[in-house]
């Protein structure tokens, strides 16, 4: 089994190698390790965000450990050699439809979050965002109006095969809990959404078990801030998913806890902390490395089947909080080694 | 001195005639009232949500209060029969493009939001919406790939104009409040997002008093859970704008007490709360009417210039709440005619 390590920019080594101890010490027979250039790092080393040998690597790979990438100093370069375009190309070139991302709060946690304790702890939530599509993905440019204006534009579209399979997704992913599904869609202004609500629809036809609701994004942003504990699974696009995602990280209470995986239609995955680079606190150890372990747990349950492997790493996670194990974001003082020190410690 | 009222739907005719009862009692001399139909009670009654007639008279008329549009009996129609298309077009013929969405805490409301109440208690903020472009204006429809599969499509984009006319609206906001303006976009992915930021920059150079920083979209959906208070103006376009600011309407902890303003370039403005049209609740009298009457205050202040009279309003409303006046929505049991009854009582 081959994992690529991709640490990226900003914390992302920081990071990274913190969930690699922690898999080490799992010490699973048959894996193996290659490590890549991505992002900005990779930019300022070899010329390109997303190099041919790192993309030939993800795609041997069985699974990707990504860092983060993001980096002020490439924020003038052309849009195809920044550092956003490696995950961007990723996503697309190996087919990496289904993000997951959870939010649930750790009790150890619950009165961190800006939210009220008792809004904060009923979060218990799934958010099943596609990354192949949308707007991120439509042709996009700058052209001039008849007038001669400059004008930016991106085009917005999904077909149905494409909400298809996130609605499947989504729909599994519900059984699989407590079998409540809310598709979000600005249906009332775009077509797309149209098209994604019809199509979810349909889909849900295969899923009698499931309740499927639908909501506005507008009305789900604020629901996320009165009430998250109404969602089970969110199912919903690129854009909106983007959004509504790091709204439910900082929910939970630090975007610091939140995990993430990406999977494509073999189970490929890419699996990284939904946070960013961070480039105010790289290399300082201030960052928290512990989205990442949880990461590399979500890895090892989805891409290599090992989910006992999983459930240790979760435990260690929960553990290490119970025992007061606190990064900065968290409102303690431990570095990011500390933490990793913490986790190995509870495993 | 012409008022056109546009109850619309659902809760729509119950809020705004107690904004109209509170608009009475100030005795303003010399202005008028004339009502039309908008929304799915426009399409029944005459088969279209914009009505000619209801156009017609918008123009005319020195500002317009509305209530809102929305109707579960419409969702089937066609796009530009639904009832929406009464706000997006009104907004559209009469080049309403300046959205103003302030959020502020009321002190005696501080508990009722999800926030914490040292988080809630700093907001303090205004959102400055574009609502003439964006993905809500473009071509937009459905197609068919070349594979034959059905593919629903949306074009997002601004023009250097487009920008230009919102970026000095934020500009001029924050220099009139605290001097701080966050323009939100999502330049590392979208081009629309990228011409935003290269002319909000422009822009920027006329007002070097003002404190200019940009956020992604995501980080901003994150930041006004974590710490609201760090905004003073945020300006976002027309799609990002609506999702920001009915999640900031909940930090502050009721959607029905947020009032909106949309101005064209004379001043011409359309009033609404930002609140739905709510059919779950029409008729009952549980509709809080707040928002609807701060909105009318609003319309006193910009489009009507009486800056004394848009006072009066906002402190009757303050008075009236520090009274204990509260509607279902604020946890209490007074219902919509009894929260106008208790902003009389205040005047
Ligand atoms: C870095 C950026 C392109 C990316 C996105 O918008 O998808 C990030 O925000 C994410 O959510 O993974
Ligand atoms: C009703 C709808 C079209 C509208 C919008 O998206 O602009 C509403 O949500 C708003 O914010 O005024």
């Amino acid at each position: 089994m081959l994992i690529a390590l991709f640490p990226g920019d900003g914390i992302g080594p920081e990071i990274v190698a913190q969930a690699k101890r922690v898999l080490d010490a799992l010490a699973i027979p048959g894996i193996r390790y290659e490590e890549g250039l991505v992002g900005g790092a990779a930019y300022k080393a070899v010329g390109h965000p997303l190099p041919p040998e790192t993309l030939e690597l993800a795609k041997r790979a069985d699974a990707i450990l990504f860092g983060a990438v993001g980096d002020p100093d490439c924020d003038s370069l052309e849009r195809h050699l920044r550092p956003e375009q490696a995950i961007l190309g990723l996503r697309k070139e190996l087919g990496l439809f289904s993000n997951l991302r959870p939010a649930k709060v750790f009790p150890e946690l619950a009165d961190a979050s800006a939210l009220k304790q008792e809004v904060a702890s009923a979060i218990d939530l799934l958010i099943v965002r596609e990354t192949n599509g949308d707007v991120y993905f439509g042709e996009k440019g700058m052209r001039r109006t008849p007038e001669g204006l400059r004008e930016g534009y991106d085009i917005m579209s999904y077909n149905e095969e494409q909400v298809r399979r996130i609605a499947h997704q989504g729909f599994q992913a519900a059984r699989a809990r407590r079998g409540k599904l809310c598709s979000v869609d600005k249906a009332n202004v775009l077509e797309t959404s149209q098209l994604w609500r019809d199509v979810v629809i349909e889909v849900s036809a295969d899923y009698p078990d499931v309740a499927l609701s639908h909501m506005y994004v507008d009305n789900a942003a604020m629901q996320l801030v009165r009430n998250p504990g109404q969602f089970d699974v969110i199912v919903t696009g690129n854009l909106f998913g983007d959004i509504l995602s790091d709204q439910a990280s900082m929910c939970v209470g630090s975007i610091g806890m939140l995990a993430s995986a990406t999977l494509n239609d073999s189970n490929q995955g890419l699996y990284e902390p939904i946070h960013g680079s961070a480039p105010d606190i790289a290399g300082q150890g201030k960052a928290n490395p512990l989205a990442t372990v949880l990461s590399a747990g979500m890895m090892l349950r989805y891409s290599l089947n090992l989910p006992e492997q999983a459930d240790r790493i979760e435990a260690a996670v929960a553990k290490a909080l119970a025992d007061g194990a606190r990064s900065f974001d968290l409102g303690g003082t431990m570095n990011t080694v500390e933490m990793g020190d913490a986790v190995l410690a509870a495993l």
